[in-house]
């Protein structure tokens, strides 16, 4: 099944890849290799859910916005690999590690086996816009 | 000298890999780099010692605790690329960085010439089950 | 115009590229990547400027710490690639995203479109020696 079957199956659609907004993009290909800026859980209406998690959001709430940012991240991706079967996840960058699986697993719903990553979750000090979550992304382009 | 004869030199055996618990894995293969998941000091009996450094953790203590993360970093290593030999190391990523020597220096006692690397040291806001260390690497693995 | 020209024309000059102080390097290449370590904004005497940025130091101020550790960043580069003309900007990981935009402007200003680049910007919980900002890039260097 392809990706885009997967995405369909699951009821989701991908967002609009953001215009960059500063001197930075939203993706930069180099070589076979595309590293992704990155992205916090985007609401339809352009704002952020804020606040820490474990006090001023639940760890469930939190594995959705974990789980919003990576359907984002898709999207940046399907834009810098031509397509999401494409797509081999590289390693992935996250904060709040107990909500991290949010995105984990969307990677490997919507990707299969090529959406299992290596990662690093960390608990940071502060994230832009009092953001809850934020995660960063490098993927290969298959050929 | 192999990495393994210096690993015997220095009396230091290396852990098992564990197996991945969630939708993510040890390491990523991606052409001849391999990404590595971020680890923390793991003892024997599966448990990390926890606490900032600096207040409950002495900076002593937690470059034995990078030292230790920087086994297991190497056990990964090793299942990566098939031999120690084949390693080297790229970028490290790294909490605490009055300790993360500990990890540095076990790299180059170990790796040799091929274990320097690049690195960024930075205190997070906070780790994964209050870990006192947590350290990233990739390599390339040679031909 | 090369990007020699354009750091004359912005009247700027490149520092020296530090040596090695531990076991680690400024900067590692890994086939046609190359890795820097983390820096921050170093000043001519060696010290660096400290403090939180928002409570010690003001955003403005910062800007210009961002866009000076960008300059030693530029320096590392050109090491690491013989030329600046030869940098492909890939990833930048920064603290302090408020003030990452010194940075980010200054190889746009001075690499052209080759310096945009992905990027993520957190706020750490802490950076060595308390400096206000700490920046990492990877390049790709051009054949």
């Amino acid at each position: 099944m392809s990706a885009e079957d997967r995405l369909q199956e699951l009821g989701l659609t991908l967002p609009e890849v953001p215009s960059p907004v500063a001197t930075y993009v939203s993706f930069k290909r180099v070589g076979d290799m595309a590293y992704l800026s990155g992205q916090g859980p985007k609401r339809a209406d352009g704002t952020y859910p804020t606040g820490k998690v474990g006090t001023d959001v639940s760890i469930e709430e939190a594995y959705g916005h974990a789980r919003q940012t990576g359907l984002g991240l898709l999207a940046a991706m399907k834009k810098a690999a031509g397509s999401l079967d494409k797509v081999n996840a590289a390693p992935d960058f996250a904060d709040h590690p107990k909500v991290i699986n949010g995105c984990s697993d969307l990677f490997v719903a919507v990707l299969g086996e090529n959406g299992r990553h290596a990662r690093s979750a960390v608990g940071m000090g502060s994230l832009p816009n009092n953001m809850t979550v934020e995660i960063e992304v490098t993927i290969r382009v298959l050929p």
